[in-house]
């Protein structure tokens, strides 16, 4: 196989065309192969191995610095620049990440994992070629659903200010996760069906120089075009029309689907992922299309990923006009919903805590300055969901509790968890964000309570000495360290619900201090800027000592959770050790 | 005079044409007047006269629903929203703040202040009218300047999918702040130039519908654009051109020098500011030129407030192409310094802290995962600093000092600011914040220190019993407060200066614990997720108790800053006292 030969981009370089053909088939077998195996990207990465190719055979990396868009569609390119292995061989499979990894090669250039950065990001690179005094091309390539997001549309104004070399490569399938949402996806159409001649045209309009391709997975044309804009001296977009899911079939008819996957089975595409019983996607959705009956001022919004909260496309069609998908464009999401509460709707937006962090001055200025009572639901945000670096949700907490106005909750069972989301859809007072825990846990009880009366915990077991209270997600824990405790010492520790990550309960914890020596605190986040450090300095000036349970802060990358807990002495073994010791 | 006769924008629409014209005569005069006494936006709403008339004279507010990007440009809709005696009468100056307000007036929708932020909260307020089945316009008016916010242009994206009423009225006076940067710009120039009629039109482009208004100023032209469009069932832009400070000779002619103005003299325009001494904004910029001459690859990089740190006109253009102004884009302002560092050049990116926190997600996933060696210099975090709700900065250690690999130092005096800064441009290993003080202060000694052996605080006095960690431009008052404390309880306090926001010196806290009973944190910023609560974590579970210093987690709003301190307990006095009590 040709693929097995190339070690670096110029071996490519030395194939004739229909080699390069071949190859192309090559890459998509093996990332089939590959990906029926361990899931990953799909959709993206097979529509884009010509036009890599292509890349890599007209320009020179390193020297030309090629900055892939979100990484979803940069596994072509690794396999032809020296990680070919971990693509084709099995026992190799782990040895690269899903997204693009300085560390790994002197080809990748930034570790990327959110949308909508590469265009900015090679501006600076091409910034500081010039300052340099250096020569070389630099190239971003986005795909068309990467578009709608802020800082790419920033990037697009800004490249042109350059006056200098930039390739801005749009990938255009013709989707973004699910379908595109935006105005320019209409004018992407009309470019597609003009073969790039309308003159009315988004990146010109941008300053932006234009050439079309109309079949972006034809290799013939993509040299053709990038030749043609090898070392410009001034900011260009090669517009190439690719199809997602190119080479499989399954995946071509279900683009939605075949985003990213799961491992399959190759010969019919089914998934062998094991089906997952109860999730709080799935019934947040029908939660929520249950209330979209009842109020026709109720509208799911999400930033392009509506899978997130259980919206798949049959979903959202019985929603109708009461879901609204921004595309990826968290900002303008934060926005809308505030703007949707302030004209009297009750707008929910589902979000990845990941993604969360993209709008931190919206989250303060468009909405919680203003009061108005939207609600978020935070997926994710645990040390338990996405384990690369680019993805992690351990670090909502500093973010959403610290902001003035916002109500952060934490649930621990699924009634708690309707129960919030109920009293945050009829209130009006406030913004309100609710941590959704990972796992679904039934509660024994039914629940009762007025959310309305802010920052109430809720004490769960009655003990002294040793007060846990144990966040969200980590209540099961926390449960688990109280037996533990009590085995090692005597003690019956006190158990409590926090619910509310946003303010302490101050009443109660001044209570605490009459028989308590001890307050542990538990968080499924880091630690810095956290809950536990509010419970800190509450007790700071009194003689009941704090123990804080959570990461440290750091970016940690493809980590075994259980490891990750042990490591942070977050077990209930090791916490009641640490209480035994403090307690003699 | 007609203005005040004006209760509300009814009585707008019962004057003729003429009438009108006087009017607008009268709310200019009004405003120069008064802005000349207290100062304030000057430009913007000078040049908006004529087109808020004309919003008044052909909408229905509040039934029609008016939302002013930044607000820059609101201060004529206040007058005709029934708060003019602000500004006709110097004993009601002070009853109106500097921005749109929900609070003073229904015809105001949200408090807004930072740029770029009125189209998307529109949509919603157009998505909610829809849901409910109402009528109405929804009109977000929006400067040129503020287009190139990746918010804005989301929202440029988003608007056509409404399929619904919208009116976007883009006032375009060629100018942001400063001049204006990026692509999209000449596109403007395209369509002035064109009056409209150029097929390359990036609204259009946007899928939006296109109007064109020549004379922005003339209210006849304005009123018969604005009655074209009501009530359309779409999303359409109106571009109005109109002149940044008409009708003041000064204003027109430095049209930067007056976008906000402190109090001057009318006749001649000069400002009656007291020269201000030495500032770190001048000396900031007079540092980096001489830097940049010595290396070619420094870049000061601005989001479209260079006068942050002192790159006016004239040092913008002695820096040439090592100043890259990216336009009111803070994304991308990260994003390029990121990539200007991973191409080896050195960029500093210069802001105020209240607008850093537009890019919690670019400063972690573009720049920190990637470890990029960029600079950037946060100005104006303080309670000093600007009291707008709007515009406070004290929410910046909460953001910055709990994102991993960023390092975030607190220089006292100049000499350590400027030591801080020469170190973060050598080296190549971190990304590096500098909360600049706000007030300069002249060290007594020269600073010679490795910062990057990172973590270590100075102890400027050792004493007993008492600790005092004085983060920043707090150190004074910890010096105070030392005094103080000593005067009171006889004890001599231990004076550290923390200099490192976003870690703690182990070692030396570790040590603190042989000999001191209580440890004092002195932060100028909330005190959730801040500083202090760090050092309480530390403290925890050791019988050291810890006393933390700051502001409560609020949105404050045109405060006394000494009154802000003395009502959370931040004096000298104050803190003796709880020293004193809690040595007892």
């Amino acid at each position: 196989m040709y693929i097995e030969q190339i070690k670096n981009p110029y071996d490519v370089k030395k194939l004739n065309k229909e080699a390069l053909k071949t190859l192309a088939a090559e890459i998509r077998n093996a990332l089939i192969n590959k990906l029926s195996k361990r899931g990953g990207h799909f959709g993206p990465n097979l529509g884009m191995v010509e036009a890599t190719i292509a890349l890599h055979y007209v320009f020179d990396s390193p020297k030309d610095k090629i900055v892939f868009d979100v990484s979803h569609q940069s596994y072509a390119h690794k396999m032809l620049t020296g990680r070919k292995d971990a693509f084709l061989y099995e026992e190799h499979y782990g040895d690269v990440s899903g997204y693009s990894n300085p560390k790994e090669s002197e080809h990748d250039f930034f570790t990327i994992g959110h949308t909508s950065t590469s265009v900015s990001l090679a501006c600076g690179l091409a910034k500081a070629r010039d300052l340099k005094g250096e020569g070389g091309n630099v190239i971003a390539v986005i795909g068309d659903g990467s578009l709608s997001g802020g800082e790419a549309l920033e990037g697009l104004d800004y490249a042109p200010e350059l006056k200098s070399n930039l390739i801005i490569v749009v990938n255009d399938n013709d989707m973004s996760i699910a379908e595109n949402h935006g105005g320019l996806y209409e004018n992407l159409k009309l470019l597609r069906e003009s073969d790039g001649k309308a003159e009315r045209n988004i990146f010109k309009a941008f300053g932006l120089e234009y050439v079309f391709v109309k079949d972006g997975n034809d290799i013939n044309s993509l040299i053709e075009a990038f030749k043609s804009v090898k070392d410009v001296n001034k900011a260009v977009v090669v517009h190439i029309c690719t199809e997602k899911g190119k080479g499989y079939t399954p995946a071509e008819q279900s683009k939605e689907a075949w985003h990213y996957c799961a491992p399959f089975n190759m010969e019919n595409g089914k998934s062998l992922a094991k089906a997952s019983g109860a999730d709080y996607a799935s019934m947040t959705a029908d939660y929520l299309l249950g209330k979209m009956k009842e109020d026709k001022t109720l509208v799911a919004v999400t930033s392009g990923t509506p899978a997130v909260f259980g919206f798949n496309a049959e979903k959202r069609k019985e929603a109708g006009a009461q879901f609204a998908d921004v595309g990826i464009a968290e900002e303008t999401a934060v926005a809308l919903s505030s703007g949707v509460a302030c004209g009297g709707g009750k707008p929910v937006w589902g979000v990845y805590s990941t993604f969360v962090q993209r709008t931190f001055d919206q989250l303060s200025q468009d909405l919680c300055i203003n009061k108005n009572p939207a609600v978020i639901l935070n997926f994710w945000a645990s040390i338990y969901a996405m384990n690369d670096v680019t993805h992690l949700g351990i670090y909502d907490i500093p973010l959403l509790s610290n902001i003035p106005n916002l109500v952060y909750l934490a649930p621990v069972t699924k009634e708690e968890y309707f129960s919030m989301l109920d009293w945050s859809l009829k209130q009006r007072e406030h913004p309100v964000a609710i941590r959704v825990p990972v796992e679904v846990i039934n509660g024994a009880k039914p629940v009762e309570r007025d959310w309305g009366v802010l920052n109430r915990y809720g004490v769960e077991q009655r003990g002294q000495d040793v007060a846990v209270l144990a966040l969200g997600s980590f209540y099961g824990l926390g449960e688990r360290a109280c037996t533990a405790i009590e085995a090692i010492t005597g003690v019956k520790p006190t158990l409590i619900k926090p619910y509310y990550i946003s303010g302490l309960d101050e009443l109660l914890l001044e209570e605490l201090k009459s028989d308590h020596k001890i307050v542990v605190t538990l968080e499924d986040g880091i630690l810095d800027g956290g809950f536990g450090e509010k419970v800190a300095r509450f007790y700071g000036s009194s003689s009941v000592k704090v123990l804080n349970y959570g990461f440290r802060k750091e970016f940690l990358d493809r980590f075994n959770a259980e490891d990750v807990l042990n490591e942070s002495g977050i077990t209930p073994e090791a916490i009641a050790g640490d209480i035994s010791e403090l307690l003699k």
